[in-house]
């Protein structure tokens, strides 16, 4: 049944099939859009010819859809679902008549643009300009695994004046992803009008500038497309260790007289007259009336669902302790823990491949302890942080286990759309940022990552982990490596102490287990709760330690899961002393304290609550004084609360 | 003083001035980077002739570094701030004795990175790949309002790497922007190592494939880059319409030989040792010790400050009434606005320049209505958002008043970290989104955006509207046209009904004026209070109209100012009623919600609270049946109305 790329041209059998098949298709993609009164009709018809093609050729079949080592093909232009649902209802993924009663129905998995619950469909796309990093990221994976597999990415012309797309040309091209195979749909035309109206470039000397062969064809040429796309699969192409792209001359609407290279159907539904005359047109049943007949009788049989229970192989290796007496920071403990499941799993071939993922940051984020174990696994992805975090979250749809790390104002604010699409898609790569918060100091406003808590809490599969030091580091690493979710880690820059016991051992150290969603104390005390988190933990110790001797009790809890939170100590906590304060190296109207006041809120206690965060842009400067500067050194801590307490 | 770009070639006496004054600039880098104990030595050097004879020549001196019609030079690798401000102190802006004394200190203007603050600095950068957008924005500014300045944009050839610089190039090609100069600093190393090895890629084929002339020099020669520059400025270039970037070949850290060539003093100070000989060989003073002594006596003379105290000359026009039977949606009352503005403003010298730009969604933004009254006012800057929304920005920063307008997911989700530098230089762009929430139903998940409550109180200076209905979106758009700030208007897609008062009127009719701040009191009631907010005020008005007949008092208040929020109505509601409920199309967790929990808890008022918002990923489906799966319809609100004040 799938015609597979090593034959020199598809047979005249194949040819006549395939040729055969389409206006069935393209009737299925008018009904598509008629169904639900809207839709992508335009692109889906440019785009028809080349789906046909690939859906037979490559290797990915209602058979082998959940091999590891099958082709993957990923459409950028998310919103030609019609003709992405018609082609793979033909080719057996699942009945066309399912489609029909789902389309762009609420609680279904057949989306306005496509989702990954649809078998066949591997990647959730919508937010044009994606595809092409994630590509690259199942190509790496792919490479890592040892697999021989192909990827192809298709995309539109218009999707084309995304800036992401240079950044993943580049990077393909850099690590010589000969398996990533692009076409895109070039019909022309665009929402607002011409392409080359509204934003006119050299397509062609872009993809080669970047170093990528190209290949021009008829994107409506079932013979010419098979002879492109085989060119590239059998590296047949100027360069053989380059990636392909094919630019494929098509038609918006072809095949269908009333709309062809019309724009305003890029995405519009037709009449019922004009869904008519080109159902005869195309010399297809005019059954739309029984269609819509069908739908309203019927239930979506494929209700969208979220897929989390995937089980992660790895060995997080042995726990280390950093002493009581020792200042390093949480990045080297980052590094160390890197190395160390590097070489835990390196002898066992059921664990995850654990690849690295910098942005020419590998020095700050300490990989270079990982590089130098395992060079083949790291990806120095360059300044280029868009592309990076898709290809983590691909990577990671694949079986392969990313650390992406930059700092935090690249990995989590600047990727915040990279990894909503990451979480949409049910992925879990591992975001391990550094220079978080007013800690980055001397780099300013610009790279002081204050705005890192909402962006977790908006992505409801993500967790979000802020260590208090080294060891908290270490714990929390090794015990979220095997938990299937994008895991976001943040720590600061700087040198920080070991926080320790009353009794001068440390707080994180051999017999302290980390657990998810779990708040633990540092410091007793009945008048006051200080909620800290991150390098603002030590600080609250501090300050903990110096009113004990004035006979005040400030209790320290350790706030450093920040999603999940910790709800049961927060009321308890509540209910026991009644004087709360949060102390964050975070803006504070977004942060931990906004977190506690919603916990509070929803359970209807009152508490006294002062929140202490950041309250306006940090200047340039040394930690210490830009932490004076927004009232957030120990001594503020401390004042605050006898204060509040004092308030009663 | 300023040589101007008049004469085809420096003359030898100013050409000797440059060559004589580089070895102390060069020492002044040095300086700099010692007395803080870090920073940027490497790439200020590389960079530094082009910056002396950029400042030397340009239009922009301390005498006009106010003036509309000035020069714009702008540094986009932001971290070479130590060669701007030995370059500009040696130009008058200000004492190098200021730079010695504030270079990243707490509270100075004299940052890590470049800040507007300090005089002569255009824009702040530190987030690199965004600086050539914003040179677009200044330069469509300038075009807009009759100018005929040039901008002149520096940038790293690491930075090269960023995709946002290919929306830019192709966004300046497209409008001709010829007065629009890029120089690169092509030393060929960034901070992991040599550029060509890191990312290759071949940087002016990518220039020319987007339209731009391309010109190479020689980075450290005077006579070159004058020459050079001027061609840019003169258009003698191969396209005279197009703009120019100039590729400069330079040396990291160039003129000091313990540093010349090694990438490791991209970010890094020298040794005592080192910065003596180095002095020493640039035949300038070893006086470290002496500013030492002078940084550790004096504070900074130039504190930071935030200025907000803009007047935007702009009559907002005539409010239109929308019936209350009526049934539009907000994004057309909004595109009635703008054309309004356009058309009260045309006549008026005096007035800021309205200009809109739209991301090849015009038709959905409801652009078009001013697009045919002012065309050239119009900027469509294709599918590329994060260099639409820094063009934006920077424009507002020159006395020009832009409505960048999009879907929420791609104007504020996507763009949030370019919003974010938007934000911290201080400008005021008009960000109108629409097709918020799960009201852009069948498009799905990945063009929900139920997210952007959090990243507007992330900016300081932001402010966040949601109009209830086109009557309150009129009276909105009207009410912050002159506020100088980014104001960000997010609205749904849907049609809906005019929101009315008891006795059938609209309820932001003729008699209605909007406020910052300012909640308002839709319906009476005092069995408990929804803060319901955009398109779900409607909604709790027929739960609140269906439970009065019932006999149970729903009190519905209009939370449209999402920031600035209005506290003291929050407080009073808790005091009155005690029961309280929040009502939105938005993560619940991040949104309204949050704020209102957040208030309670600051002021530790206990009120029964519950937060009805979205709780998962939507599907793809109408508008209604999205709402019903998120359990937000009017019945769920009156139910949980019912519930939570029967809890008592």
């Amino acid at each position: 049944m799938n015609y597979g790329f090593a034959a020199p041209s598809l047979t005249s059998d194949q040819l006549d099939a395939l040729t055969g098949q389409r206006p069935r298709l393209a009737a299925d993609v008018l009904r598509l859009v008629s169904l639900s009164g809207s839709g992508h009709p335009g692109g889906s018809l440019s785009t028809l010819d080349a789906l046909m093609v690939i859906y037979a050729c490559a290797a990915i079949t209602p058979e082998n859809v959940n091999a590891p080592d099958r082709d993957r093909v990923i459409i950028s232009h998310g919103h030609i679902s019609p003709g992405v649902y018609a082609t793979l209802a033909d080719r057996g993924f699942f009945g066309i008549d399912e489609a029909y009663v789902g389309f762009r129905r609420a609680g279904s998995v057949f989306g306005g643009h496509i989702e990954k619950e649809v078998p066949g469909v591997e990647w959730n796309t919508g937010n044009l300009g994606q595809g092409l990093s994630a590509g690259a990221g199942m190509a790496i994976a792919g490479r890592v695994r040892g697999f021989s597999h192909n990827v192809f990415v298709g995309m539109g012309d218009g999707e084309q004046q995304k800036g992401q797309i240079s950044e993943a040309r580049r990077f393909a091209a850099r690590f010589k992803l000969s398996n990533l195979i692009a076409f895109i749909d070039v019909n022309g035309l665009q929402i607002g009008g011409r392409t080359d109206a509204i934003m006119p470039f050299d397509l062609a000397a872009s993809w080669r500038a970047d170093g990528w062969n190209v290949i021009s064809a008829d994107g409506h040429d079932m013979k010419a497309l098979y002879a492109a796309f085989r060119a590239a699969v059998t590296r047949q192409t100027d360069n053989p260790e380059a990636p392909t792209v094919l630019l494929l001359d098509t038609v918006m609407g072809k095949g269908v007289s009333s709309i062809e290279g019309d724009h305003k159907y890029h995405g519009q539904a037709l009449t019922d007259a004009q869904l008519s005359a080109a159902l005869q047109e195309l010399g297809q049943d005019d059954n739309i009336d029984a269609l819509r007949a069908l739908r309203r009788e019927r239930t979506c049989s494929r209700p969208h669902h979220i897929d989390r229970d995937r089980a992660i192989v790895l060995d997080p290796g042995k726990p280390r302790t950093y002493g009581a007496n020792e200042t390093t920071d949480c990045r080297s403990a980052y590094g160390n823990f890197l190395e160390d499941i590097a070489k835990a799993n390196a002898a066992n071939p059921a664990a995850w491949p654990v690849i690295g993922i910098s942005c020419d940051l590998e020095g700050s984020v300490k990989m270079g302890g990982f590089r130098k174990a395992t060079p083949e696994r790291f990806f120095e992805a360059g300044i280029a942080e868009h592309n990076a975090a898709v290809v983590a979250g691909a990577a990671s749809a694949c079986g392969v286990l990313p650390y992406f790390s930059t700092f935090g104002m690249f990995g989590i604010i600047e990727c915040y759309n990279q990894q909503r699409l990451n979480d949409q898609n049910e992925t879990a790569p591992r975001v391990v940022v550094t220079h978080c918060g007013m800690d980055v100091g001397e780099d300013g406003p610009t790279h002081q990552c204050i705005d890192y808590v909402p962006a977790a809490h908006n992505l409801f599969g993500a967790e979000l982990y802020v260590p208090a030091d080294p060891n908290e580091t270490d714990r929390i690493l090794r015990a979220t490596a095997t938990r299937y979710a994008p895991i976001f880690v943040a720590m600061g820059r700087s040198k920080i102490p070991t926080v320790t016991t009353l009794d001068g051992k440390p707080a994180f150290g051999d017999d302290f287990t980390f657990e998810p969603g779990v708040w633990t104390q540092v410091r007793p005390g009945d008048d006051a709760v200080v909620f800290a988190v991150g390098p603002m933990l030590y600080r609250a110790v501090q300050a903990s330690d110096q009113l004990r001797e004035q006979g005040f009790g400030l209790r320290v809890v350790n706030a450093s899961s920040l999603k999940p939170i910790d709800r049961d100590c927060i009321l308890r906590c509540a209910r026991e002393v009644g004087t709360l304060l949060t102390y964050e190296d975070h803006n504070v109207h977004t942060g931990l304290g906004a977190l506690v006041a919603g916990v509070l809120g929803d359970e209807g206690v009152a508490a006294r609550l002062r929140r202490l965060g950041v309250s306006r842009y940090g200047t340039s400067g040394a930690p210490d004084d830009l932490f004076a500067e927004q009232g957030l050194a120990p001594e503020n801590l401390a004042q605050a609360a006898r204060e509040l307490a004092a308030r009663g």
